[in-house]
């Protein structure tokens, strides 16, 4: 009951039925105004959103009010962008008003000092008086790609536009330019976002809710950029209820980042080793870029998962052969040398160098890869493929789409890549809709988080 | 002497004025048809091209001789891409009409087993006896962007389009795979390609031998990729003695990539922590990826040489300065406190978030950029600069464009990335010709191999 009702609370940050911009205003450079610009012309919001400041002027095509409490309609959301000093007593207005959702993306608190921290407790105890579930402070806000609705201060047309692709990712971050990086790369991938919420100084609501909120809307894969965990216990306690893959890049691990971390969202990062070990408890994948972050939740939608660690590697230059079984030995992979079976089966195919795995072939044309890569998907010895043919001809676009069927026949996985130029890959990736990676090392990346996700759910079921 | 001699040998692979290849035919998928095609029809190559084969057949406009020594005209340099089986009849001509530059692009040598191993030797014996330098076999040949020479078979238009490309970086790489990843990415980037040589097999040249070449002409940057190392001595003495930088990346470290190179190039890998060794006393500069083999090399041909280990981070996002924190501390930079009086100088302007090392700003105009970057340089506990500013507004790129001639003023580098998409960063990169990397660990690299080379040529002018 009480969970229903939490969840419920938090929905309303990502889909308010009305919206007070606190602090938007006609001034220049006025981030408030962006907000409501935002709102009602590019998204097109269908709900009221009122501004609210010292003139009560229009702005951006939103009604202007003096105070919140004036404003003559339910609100349900609130969004304040204003100086710190003057937060707590719109928060306090905000709670007369009876709105119970509050974002404050002004910066100004407890990352700065005495007198930020006394600011921040003042907001939060006008929030506990009121039942208020606060965001932020010190954030973007919050992002919805399902039922369009953004609350990003700034926000470019490069970012609005994203609102238009919905995909099956989920992101809670803690600063909103690690946020703009992910959206930007996203666009260039198959997979897209769901939700995207940026936490900063997580006064109130933490990666925890937010876990707990992706875990029962449609996201398929949650993602977060933590700078450090507010509550270790909530965050492992909840995440091992969460059978959706969730992946974390942590920032803050070495002690100069842990410093820089600390005057930026004003969170103590906490130890890594700990936390790594935490994490494998919870079943929490840990990521070590931020590009893993938007270029691995890919491998967990569109393939089945790896089972084990036996991989076979395929290509047509042997160089990638060589190097991809560095790769994989350093990723903890195993290159299993195939059956006789297996191997007489691909030495009736022509055009075979190698039937040795890595197996590596020549010039040849489309129904020889089809054969080849049916047989070692087959094989009992295989878990996974990692499939590394340069696109020379325009039929390995081909290949690699019947490939991704046979991987949902076998029920194994093939991370992809093609050694091309990145401009090259990910053009095919857009355009033919295949998952297809940037580097070797990120798609070995891709069966080692595979496989993780498949360990932790073997677990979790239990 | 003896060494201009044996340059002035190798020159021929690279400044042929006449060439022969052999092996090209008007069958369909004929291999040799397509060198003879790039060379009189893409590259307009200005002195005679030959095709030699069985009915002496005109091919894509090259005269046909069924013999090289019925050639009617002296021939700098042969090419051979016939069936492995019949090479050392060819080479063996090639030694009658006195040509002393043969490139062997024909498989099937000591890469398959006994019967080849037994007609590379049968090659040998050949080249021996005629005093032939021999380039492969099992290799891609020869690109030469600054006299517009290719000898490449199957090069696709991308390939040809990178002639009209020259650049300072040459390569030596065992597999032509690995050179059209190369190609393809240097498209996208500023530096471009020099010369190209894929040495296979390396029966007689190798790289080594390249090394010194590419020592004496007007390479800026000497790159590598190596499945094995022919003769370790003679790598690491030609090395000690080139200052030009020299980067290599080995595959073959594991056991497993090694058994693949093995079967790939014919070559025993070499022990990794020995090479790694061997590197270091040499002055060569190990990667750790092909990626980097094409985007490391602007940071040495566009930036002043890293004098020391102290570099200040310049950010206009917060998490960023974190996360590079930590990956320059893992990388062994370190990240120094600025000083009372340069904290001071950068505290009298306005927008500065943080004083401290990272340096980390909100929106602000160009000149506080550029004020504060300044005083950054300037600064005598500072070796250099990672400057991570996404492109929020157009300027960025101008304080971009400024920031590289404060460099040069200082004598100081800036590792550039901007917090963008890859698609964004390529773009810019080109249309601006900034060298900006694709990734902050790209850049952090950057900033380690710059101070390596700066500490190898302290070595080695001693």
């Amino acid at each position: 009951m009480d969970k229903i009702k939490h969840s419920s609370q938090l929905d309303k940050f990502f889909n308010p039925a009305s919206v007070a911009v606190i602090g938007a205003s006609n001034s220049p450079f006025n981030l408030g105004a962006t907000i409501c610009n935002c709102l009602t012309h590019y998204i097109k919001f269908p709900g009221p959103v009122f501004a609210v400041n010292r003139k009560a002027e229009e702005v951006s095509g939103c009604a202007g009010y003096s105070s919140v409490t004036g404003i003559p309609a339910e609100v349900d959301l609130a969004v304040i962008i204003t100086p710190a000093s003057v937060v707590p007593e719109f928060v306090k207005q905000c709670g007369e008003k009876g709105i119970r959702n509050v974002v404050i993306e002004s910066a100004g608190f407890s990352e700065q000092g005495e007198e930020g921290k006394n600011l921040q407790q003042e907001v939060d105890s006008y929030a506990k008086q009121y039942g208020i579930r606060l965001l932020g402070p010190n954030c973007l806000g919050v992002m919805n790609n399902v039922s369009r609705f953004c609350c990003f201060y700034g926000a470019y047309d490069g970012i609005m536009e994203a609102l238009n692709k919905v995909g099956g990712v989920s992101y809670v971050i803690q600063s909103g330019g690690v946020g703009v990086v992910i959206i930007e790369s996203l666009m260039d991938d198959i997979q897209g976002i769901n939700k995207m919420v940026s936490i900063g100084n997580k006064t109130d609501v933490d990666e925890s809710d937010l876990l707990e909120y992706f875990d029962s809307d449609n996201t398929q894969v949650i993602a977060m950029y933590l700078e450090n965990v507010a509550d270790g216990r909530k965050l492992m306690k909840t995440a091992r209820r969460v059978k959706k893959p969730i992946l974390i890049f942590k920032s803050g691990c070495t002690e100069a980042g842990a410093a820089a971390a600390l005057s930026h969202t004003a969170g103590m990062a906490n130890n890594s080793a700990v936390f790594d070990s935490a994490c494998r408890q919870a079943g929490i994948i840990r990521l070590k870029s931020i590009s893993e972050l938007y270029s691995l939740p890919k491998m967990l939608t569109e393939m089945p998962l790896l089972k084990g660690n036996r991989i076979a590697a395929f290509t047509n230059s042997g160089a990638f052969g060589s190097i991809a079984a560095d790769i994989m030995t350093e990723a903890g992979l195993a290159i299993p040398r195939l059956s006789s079976d297996t191997r007489e089966k691909l030495g009736k195919i022509k055009g075979v160098f190698n039937v040795n795995n890595p197996v590596d072939i020549g010039p040849a044309p489309p129904q020889v890869y089809l054969d080849l890569i049916d047989i070692i998907l087959a094989a009992p010895e295989v878990d996974g493929l990692l499939l590394m043919s340069s696109i020379w001809r325009d039929f390995v676009i081909d290949v690699i789409r019947e490939v991704i069927n046979m991987c949902k026949h076998h029920g194994k996985p093939a991370a992809i890549y093609t050694p091309n130029s990145i401009q090259r890959i990910i053009s095919v990736r857009k355009q033919f809709g295949l998952p297809v990676f940037d580097s070797m090392e990120e798609a070995v990346r891709a069966l080692v988080i595979s496989q993780e996700q498949f360990e932790y759910l073997k677990k979790k079921e239990k």
